[in-house]
């Protein structure tokens, strides 16, 4: 199984969320990606169908949003 | 780890969420249950805080809320 990759951005929602996914998923099994910090990979996470962070990206290519953090453009500033 | 409880409504969206928790968890760590059929289930379901659904209860008891598919209001009709 090739890994999720999981997109936040920094947000105590987010940190939370990251939490549960490491370890309901195992931490070798998700690259997490702070986007807040790590800016040139929110056009790749708008490419993949991120509407909000933070949200899980599956090695099936669906994005799951979880709760509702801070959309992209709250995060583009 | 105790089970996860990945909460539905039957909704597409809700079964594409499934698959993918499946996928990602393991089916032998989360139970499923769909509040539209097992309408005895929705006010344990509130009382974790599943606001919308689909939604992962996790064992430390963190509700992740999946998309948005339909409202507990929805549900309830």
């Amino acid at each position: 199984m090739s890994k999720s990759i999981f997109y936040h951005a920094g947000c105590p929602v987010c940190i939370s969320a990251e939490h549960d996914i490491i370890e309901l998923v195992g931490k070798d099994n998700v690259e997490i990606v702070n986007i807040g910090e790590d800016r040139t990979r929110i056009e790749e996470a708008e490419s993949a169908g991120v509407k909000s962070v933070p949200a899980l990206l599956t090695p099936t290519k669906n994005v799951l949003h979880l709760n509702f953090g801070a959309s992209m453009a709250d995060v583009k500033g």
